[in-house]
């Protein structure tokens, strides 16, 4: 059974590299990645909020979050979002 | 070639956590892993330092530095190195 990556993002730039350099890393042999832009997709970010995502870029690996550097509080996002 | 992963951390239980999984996950094809515990090797905190890591756990990949959630800043293990 593959293993599930998630990673949350907002666009920013300390997103984007995130996403290029840390998910770049991962094992695709084991992990099933998905990338979720929370500024284009604003019902995942409850999803967000209910697996522990406090910021962003986070990534879930079978569901334990790592917030990798800040790039936006998800309340920044949700602020955001909202305008 | 081989890229280069360097994974700092202090022996706290976030730190171990994220080593666990978010180290696991890299594709050991395509990164050679380094896992560098700083309160065993005080002379790799000058190098942790220079390198831009401001807290453990760290990972660091190909030079860019990730900061994965948070355990202890630098200045926080220095302090307990020297007392």
């Amino acid at each position: 059974m593959m293993n599930k990556a998630i990673f949350y993002h907002a666009g920013c730039a300390i997103c984007v590299e995130a996403e290029q350099q840390v998910l770049w890393a991962l094992d695709k042999n084991r992990y099933e990645v998905e990338v979720v832009h929370l500024m284009e997709n604003q019902p995942a970010i409850a999803l967000a909020e209910q697996a522990g995502v406090k910021s962003v870029p986070a990534l879930l690996l079978d569901g334990a979050v790592f917030h990798i550097n800040f790039g936006a509080s998800l309340e920044e996002v949700k602020g955001r979002c909202h305008a």
